[in-house]
C-alpha cells in the first residue's frame, strides 16, 4: 500500500472515532438521562484522547511527507492535493496541543455543559462561573501551546475561522458597526413611547407543537433536506451534527408562545444539515468530510433561514399553507403584516431570537467580552455586569436574569472561545453568496415565491457543499467570484429591505 | 503506578470504546436514518477493532500475570482478584480471535441486521440469505480459532453462558422436553375443534399505544427502574443496553392489537434494566460492569416479566389501575378473566409473544437448528422448510410468512449463535431463584399484591446484581443456596399454577 492509501486508511479510522464522539455529543443533548453525565464525560475524554493520539503519531508527519512526494503535479483542487494540504494543516496544528490537554478539555467541557443547562434553569450563573473559570483557563493553555505572533486570541479564532487575526475582525466589526448603529436607530421603536401593542403580534400567538413541528418537517423537505439520511430531534439548544454526509442530525427547539424560535431555528439548522448532506461521498471519513469553516456554515444556515425563509416571495408561497396548518390562528392577518412581524427590528435580549439587524451587535458584544475574558482584562465574577452593561450600550436593554443574558448561549461551557465572531461572518457571506446565485440564476426570487429550491440547492452544492474543507472561505469566494471579503453586499440588502418595509431612506 | 492499577486504567479506556460502540448500536435500532447504514458499519467496524486491539495487547497479559502476583491473599469475592480472574478469562478467549476477523464480523453483523430488518418487512428470506451464509462463516472461523474438544457449537455457547456445553444442554433439554410435552398436550387447547372464539379475549381489544406507553412507564417506575440513571425508547425488535450503570437503555414495541408485545415485553426489559442499574459503581468502566452471564440476565427478565407480572397477586393490584387507564376497555372482564387470558397456554408463531409453557419449545427448535447450520447438517437455503417443519413437529402450527417464522428474531443477523439456549436457562434460574426469594422475604406475595418492590429489588440487588460479573451462574446460584442448576423447581412452578387455572392434575 502506497503512503497516500496508508495515511488514508489511518484517518478513516480517526474519522470513524470522530463520529463516535460526535453521536454521544449529540445523545448527550438529546436523550441521555441526566444520571450518565459523569460516565459520559469519561467515555467522551477516552474518545478525544484516542483520536489526537492517533493523529499526532508521528506516522502521520511521515505519511504526509511521503504522500506528498508522491502527488507530483496533481491539481490544488483535486482531492488528493486537497486532503494532503489541509490535513497537514490541521496536523500542524494538532502536534502542537498535549494529548493530556485534549482529555482534560473534553472532561471540563463536558462537565460544563451539564453545568450551564442546570445554572441556566436555575438563573444563578455563579453555578457555571467555576466551570467557565476552568475553560478559560484550559482555553489560555491551548493558545499558549498553538503559539501567536500577536494577540493570544489568534490562535482560537483561526481553529474555527483559518486566516482571519483578530485585529482584522477589530477592523471589520469597527467598519460594521459604524454604519450599522445609525440603521438600527432609524429602524428601532420611539425610546421614550411603549411598545406599539395595538399592532397585530400573530407570532406571539400560541402555534401548538405538533403543528410547528410538523410545518417545520414540511419546510425542510422542501428545501431538499433527505430524511432518509438525517433527522430532527428536539434539544435545549438547537444544534447541528453530522456522523457522515448520510448521516445529518439536526435538533430545534419549539415554543408554543414565540413562532420565530422553532420555525426560523429549523429553517437555520436546516441549512446547517443540508450543507452536510451534500458533501461528496468521496470525501466521506476523510479530514475533508466537513464544512469549510465555521464563518461558510454560517453562511449558509443564515441564507436558507434569512435570504429565503424570511424573504416576501416565500411567505408569498408559504403563508397560505401556514394559515391551513393552524386554522383559525391567523384569520385576520394578511401576508404583509405577517412579513413584516417576521422582520421586525427591534432590540431584545436572546441572541436566537434577534432580528437580523440588531443580531450583529449581540455577536460584537459576545466577541469583545471572551477576548477581554481570555486576555485578562475582565474577570468572571464581573461577567454578568459587563454583559449587562454591552447590552445597555449595544441595545439599550437589560436582562432581567442571567438566563436571558450571559447564559444563554452554549459555547463557552462547550469551550468554544472564537466561536462567535463566525456568526458575522457568515451573514456577511450569505449576502455575498446570494448576489451571484441571482445573477447565476436569474429566475431565483420566482422560484423561491413557488416554493421550488432544488436549482438554488444544485448551485449550492457545485459552487460549496460538495468541495467540504477542501477550500478556505476566501479560496471559495474566489472560485464563486464573489472577490474578497467585504460588509457591503450584507450592508446594501439590509438598507434595500428594511428601508422598503419602513418606508424610510437608510 | 502498580500494575493493577494500569490494568484498571487501560481496562477503562476498553469500557469507554465498548460504552461509545453500545450507543451506535443502540441508535441504529432507534433513531439512526436508514440512509447512514454504510457509515454505521464502518464506525462499529473501527470501534470493534481498537477495542479488540487494546484488549489482546500483549501489555494486558504482562500486567495480569503482574497483577495477580501482587494480589497476595486477596479473598475469591474481592473485586480486585475476581477482576483479575475474570480479565484473564476473557483475555484468553479475546487473544485467539485476530482483530481482523473481529472486524469483519461487526461489519458483517451491522449490515446484516440492516439487511434482516428490510428481508422482515418483505418477508423474503432469500434476501438475508447471503448475510446469513457470511455470518455463519464467520461464526466457524471464530469456533475453530477458539478452539474445542468436542463440539464446533462449545465456544460460541461458553461466550454467552460460561462452564455450559453443547452434550450437557441437549441432556437437560431432552429432560425438560420429555416433562413439558405432556404438559403442553394437557394444556392446548383440542385440536380438532376451532378456537374458542367466545371466550373473552381481553388481550386483542385495542389499546392506544400512549396509554401503553404510559401504563408501562408506571409500572417500571414501581419495580423501581429509574428514570435519572436510563430510559426507554421504541425499537422493532425490542432489547436493554447499557453504557454505564447509570445509563441503561431499555426499549420496547407496542401493539394497539396486541397488549401482551408492549406490556410484557416492557417488565421484561425492565428486569434487564433493573439488573444493569444495579451494578455496583465500584465496578464501572471495568470489566466486572455487567450481568454474570446472558442466562443469569434472563432469569430476572423473566422473573420480573413472569413471575412477578405474569402472577395472579400482580394483577389483584394492577388490574384495577389498568381498567382505568384505558376507560370503556376491560368493564366487561373480571380480574381472574384477565389473569386467565394473560396466562393462556397455546402453541403460537411468534417466540416473544409465546406463552411461558410453550415458550421453551421455540428456543429448542433455534438451538438445534443454529446447532445444525453451524455443524453442517443443515444449509441456508434450507432454513425456512427447516423451520417451519420444527415448528409443526413440536408446536402443531406452520407460518404462513417468513416473517412470521424463520425471520421473527433479531438475533442471527447479529452474530448470535449460541446465544438462544440461554433464554431457557434463565428461565429454569428464574424458578429456581424465586424459591428462595420467598423463603428469605415470606410476605413477598403480599407486597407483590401491594405494588411493593423494594425489598425484593434490593434482595436482587444484594445477591446478584450489585455483583456483575465477578461469578459464574453457577457461582451465584451456590452462593444464594440454590443448589445446582435444575429444571425441577421451574416444571413444579408451572405444574401447580397451570394446574390450578386449567383444573386440571399436571
Amino acid at each position: 500500500m502506497n503512503a497516500l492509501a496508508q495515511l488514508k486508511e489511518h484517518l478513516a479510522t480517526i474519522a470513524d472515532l470522530d463520529a463516535a464522539a460526535a453521536l454521544l455529543g449529540w445523545d448527550q443533548e438529546t436523550y441521555m438521562p441526566p444520571g450518565a453525565i459523569e460516565a459520559r464525560a469519561a467515555q467522551l475524554t477516552t474518545l478525544a484522547r484516542m483520536s489526537h493520539e492517533a493523529f499526532t503519531d508521528e506516522t502521520v508527519g511521515r505519511l504526509l511527507d511521503e504522500a506528498t512526494a508522491s502527488l507530483g503535479d496533481a491539481p490544488y483542487d483535486s482531492d488528493d492535493a486537497s486532503l494532503v494540504r489541509v490535513t497537514r494543516r490541521d496536523w500542524q496544528r494538532a502536534t502542537k496541543i498535549p494529548a493530556d490537554l485534549v482529555g482534560r478539555t473534553a472532561r471540563a467541557t463536558s462537565l460544563g455543559q451539564q453545568a450551564w443547562q442546570k445554572a441556566r434553569e436555575a438563573s444563578r450563573f455563579e453555578d457555571f462561573a467555576a466551570h467557565l473559570e476552568e475553560i478559560l483557563s484550559l482555553s489560555r493553555e491551548k493558545a499558549e501551546a498553538l503559539g501567536y505572533d500577536e494577540r493570544i486570541y489568534d490562535p482560537l479564532l483561526t481553529e474555527f475561522e483559518p486566516g482571519m487575526s483578530t485585529t482584522q475582525l477589530e477592523t471589520i466589526f469597527g467598519d460594521l458597526r459604524e454604519q450599522l448603529v445609525p440603521i438600527v436607530e432609524a429602524l428601532s421603536p420611539p425610546k421614550r413611547t411603549a411598545p406599539a401593542h395595538h399592532a397585530p403580534r400573530p407570532l406571539d400567538r400560541r402555534f401548538d407543537e405538533q403543528g410547528q413541528w410538523d410545518f417545520g418537517i414540511k419546510l425542510m423537505e422542501d428545501f431538499g433536506f433527505d430524511f432518509e439520511r438525517g433527522r430532527q430531534d428536539r434539544s435545549a439548544h438547537p444544534f447541528t451534527t453530522a456522523f457522515a454526509a448520510t448521516d445529518v442530525r439536526v435538533t430545534t427547539r419549539i415554543r408554543e408562545d414565540f413562532l420565530p424560535a422553532g420555525l426560523f431555528g429549523t429553517l437555520h439548522e436546516c441549512g446547517h444539515g443540508l450543507y452536510e448532506q451534500g458533501i461528496a461521498s468521496e470525501l466521506a471519513r476523510t479530514p475533508l468530510a466537513g464544512g469549510a469553516s465555521l464563518g461558510v456554515h454560517e453562511s449558509q444556515s443564515r441564507l436558507w433561514e434569512i435570504l429565503v425563509g424570511r424573504s416576501r416571495e416565500f411567505w408569498g408561497h408559504y403563508y397560505p399553507l401556514l394559515c391551513r396548518a393552524f386554522p383559525g390562528k391567523l384569520g385576520d392577518i394578511t401576508v404583509d403584516v405577517f412579513y413584516a412581524a417576521a422582520n421586525t427590528v427591534c432590540p431584545s435580549l436572546i441572541r436566537v431570537e434577534a432580528d437580523e439587524v440588531t443580531y450583529n451587535l449581540h455577536i460584537m458584544l459576545r466577541f469583545e467580552l471572551e477576548k477581554d475574558l481570555l486576555e485578562g482584562g475582565l474577570a468572571v465574577a464581573d461577567l454578568p455586569e459587563a454583559w449587562n452593561a454591552g447590552m445597555k450600550s449595544y441595545l439599550g436593554i437589560e436582562p432581567d436574569t442571567d438566563a436571558d443574558g450571559v447564559l444563554q448561549d452554549i459555547h463557552w461551557s462547550m469551550g468554544a472561545i472564537g466561536y462567535f465572531p463566525t456568526y458575522t461572518l457568515g451573514n456577511l457571506m450569505s449576502a455575498q453568496i446570494f448576489v451571484r446565485l441571482r445573477e447565476d440564476i436569474p429566475a431565483l426570487q420566482e422560484h423561491i415565491g413557488a416554493g421550488r429550491f432544488g436549482e438554488m440547492l444544485g448551485w449550492l452544492q457545485d459552487n460549496i457543499y460538495r468541495h467540504g474543507r477542501k477550500f478556505t472561505a476566501n479560496e471559495l469566494l474566489e472560485r464563486m467570484g464573489c472577490g474578497e471579503l467585504s460588509a457591503e453586499p450584507w450592508l446594501e440588502y439590509i438598507r434595500s429591505k428594511y428601508g422598503e418595509l419602513g418606508g424610510v431612506a437608510l
